[in-house]
């Protein structure tokens, strides 16, 4: 309790976003204009409340396109304020440079400013339109509408996500194949979050980011943790609060466990963003955090948490995030076996209990699965699947081709999505042949697509 | 309004089905046990209303089966009691007896008694819940239980289905091609559904039938609309009554205009039902309706609705259907002059003006088209589309194959989803032989797909 507490009077930090994002070694910078798009509340009840209409957000630039012929590169918005993608993703606005198309970034439904309910969007039954379904449907809703009114009809669609914004990427291409020609999944843990695959993967994949700088971090990580499970046994609660500059001591067992789910996110996300130069990105990041910030034995604890708390407090968020209590399976767990990490499970029974007494419902660990095909996705066409080795998600997703055109590809030392980003003096070479390979077979949707389009 | 209320009167008929079905050539009698599944009420919404279930009908044979290798054929059950389905569809038995297939016959959410508020179903918002996507869904999730239940992990699934039951199964293969290995679509509007072709098409189509008896036929049905409407402007209201046996006689000009539109549809009924020999689906029929019932001259239209007032019964249930509100464009009109029925619009703005008022919902012309690709089929596979060319449906479906696996199969004679029945010794050649084409593509993605089940 005394965390969320600490947490929550930085709530007013969550909004902000850093309007330079990449800045450094960016070599286009798009001038994005910020527009709103009057959504269909509920595309899968036409009574009630879904009769009405919010205010999408999206951010547009035309300054490269090729109007009414050149491609439309759309994102796919995911959890967050829809400019903290538009400015971490400079991949895309450089690569419509190259291939004259237009550039949208949509933001996902109850996120950033696309409130449906505006304040009220979090109350029960509010809530309930925010769903997968409902975001992929708002973006072919957009996606329909919008080149109608920019005559756009014959340009081509490729969507481009990174995260859980990659999987509605691969989703939109699955589901949509009628509107959207292809998709650059960038570190999309599609098959992890369909329930498939190995729960302790997740934490083991970071441990074994700390253990690759040597093992000796690693152990420096794990000692650590041990040191403050000694002190918590020993009732050393003044000790540790002044040790992590906490507002009011911890008080049990269970906000203990707080402290160790809270200090696990802040090495995970460290282990996601260890990009070879400093980034802005969910909060601010030196360049190679995994390196910079570990091997200080007993003081890493808590010289993480002060550097990372705002950090902290965009995961808190995310882990409070409904989403994972209805669809999407984030079941992870750590066991300090596998990885370096305090055991922390989370498993179905926990999940259901928690889910029903936040947010009334029932998570349905199956649903994701049927629905988006889960490794089923031989009929596919059309993705890309990118993913970094150093990112702990990456093995939640497509790590081989399953087809000439559901292609798989590895950036060895790359982080979490950081193909999406702009091009950088700091990028390995890795990054560079993967962002030339996906510029290839992008063109070349693009050019099958128009061929398509122009026959109708 | 008098007519409303006079076929109100007969609504008790509504509930009754034949349980002898096609029987007179019926080579095969499927023993169908009826069963009901635990449905999730809303998948689309986590909360409230959505956390409940209901009882889904279903109907299931394993007599033919194979247990845990042969196929499951699976009926995606349309407007109306299955039972109607699945004695009317004796060619999917007939086949799994052939294929040593699992067949199961799935109803409708809101049709039957698969009634997700009992008998509140159809009050507002009750009534939200019937959308073809949730419809698809109850099916993907029963299709995924049911094989876990059934130890039948193994076995291919394809789906079958006729008219808007052929579109949920076009549907089905589009958007779960994880769970569905193929799509039998009998006499699937599709593309008319879709808001795509011509609203002429539909009224010309059904008049081609008459006319292809014989002109005379046609210009019979056109010369009765004719003297009704000179009786009617001429304010023999009394003498309509007689003639056409109705409880109450006409009032006003919408009275006649409601005759002209129940009219309609029994000759629309003659000639979508018009099989080689006498029927009992939708009512009881004889054989060669089209040219057993025309040709009378005056009497032409008294008799008519005298003989199908069971009919034209169930057909108005269907024009009401709500979901010719929401999702599926039904805007066909007559206009005397490509067809021979008197003029009668159904523009977007009434259509608009009317769902608002029975059901308060708009239509959403364009959603149809979106969420199930329209005409962009290219990257679906596995479907055929089968149609009689006697169907008034038939041009609102895909008439020639769009790839190797998107095969259209023509049926010269056939009227609506003949191919779907019982073989019968009236069968013309050509659906004796539309069926063994069928028959063959179907063993062929069930071998596929039983290769790549195993390969997992």
């Amino acid at each position: 309790m005394v965390f969320l507490l600490y947490v929550q009077l930085l709530l007013g930090l969550s909004g902000s976003h850093s309007q330079s994002g990449e800045g450094h070694g960016l070599k286009t910078e798009a001038q994005f204009t910020e527009k709103y798009f009057s959504q269909t509340l509920d595309h899968f009840n036409f009574n009630s409340m879904g009769n009405g209409t919010f205010s999408q957000r999206y951010l547009i630039t035309d300054q490269y396109w090729e109007k009414g012929h050149g491609p439309i590169f759309f994102y796919t918005g995911n959890e967050g304020d829809i400019w903290e993608f538009a400015l971490n993703s400079g991949f895309i606005t450089e690569l419509a440079a190259q291939q004259k198309a237009l550039v949208i970034f949509a933001e996902h439904r109850y996120y950033g400013r696309s409130l449906p309910f505006g304040n009220n969007s979090f109350s029960i039954p509010q809530i309930s339109l925010l769903t997968v379904e409902q975001a992929l449907a708002d973006y072919v809703v957009m996606i329909t509408e919008l080149k109608q009114q920019l005559e756009a009809t014959l340009s081509p669609v490729i969507v481009f996500g990174g995260s859980y914004g990659g999987m509605l990427s691969v989703y939109m291409r699955l589901k949509y194949p009628n509107k959207v020609a292809g998709a650059l999944a960038a570190s999309a843990p599609i098959l992890s979050t369909a329930g498939l695959g190995d729960p302790q993967q997740f934490f083991r994949d970071v441990t074994a980011d700390f253990e690759g700088i040597t093992p000796k971090c690693r152990d420096a990580v794990r000692g650590a943790f041990h040191q403050l499970k000694e002190l918590a046994e020993h009732q050393g609660y003044s000790r540790i609060q002044s040790e992590f500059a906490l507002c009011k001591p911890p008080t049990s067992a269970k906000d203990i466990q707080q402290l160790y789910g809270l200090l696990r996110n802040a090495f995970t996300l460290m282990a996601m963003l260890d990009y070879p130069y400093s980034t802005h990105f969910m909060g601010n990041m030196p360049a190679n955090p995994v390196k910079v910030y570990t091997c200080h034995n007993r003081q890493v604890l808590s010289y993480q948490l002060q550097r990372f708390i705002s950090i902290i407090l965009v995961l808190l968020l995310l882990l409070l995030w409904l989403q994972a209590c209805t669809e999407i399976n984030l079941c992870y767990e750590s066991n300090n076996v596998t990885d370096m990490f305090p055991p922390i499970t989370f498993t179905e029974k926990e999940r259901e209990l928690y889910c029903s007494k936040r947010w009334g419902v029932l998570p349905r660990p199956g649903w994701l699965k049927a629905q988006f095909w889960g490794d089923a996705l031989s009929t596919a066409s059309n993705i890309i699947f990118s993913n970094g080795d150093l990112d702990p998600w990456a093995n939640g997703g497509v790590r081989k081709s399953l087809s000439s055109s559901l292609i798989a590809i590895n950036i060895p030392g790359g982080a979490h999505h950081l193909d999406l980003r702009g091009s950088d003096d700091a990028d390995p070479e890795s990054v560079i042949k993967a962002r030339k390979t996906e510029a290839d077979i992008i063109a070349h949707w693009v050019q099958m697509e128009r061929t398509r389009l122009q026959s109708i």
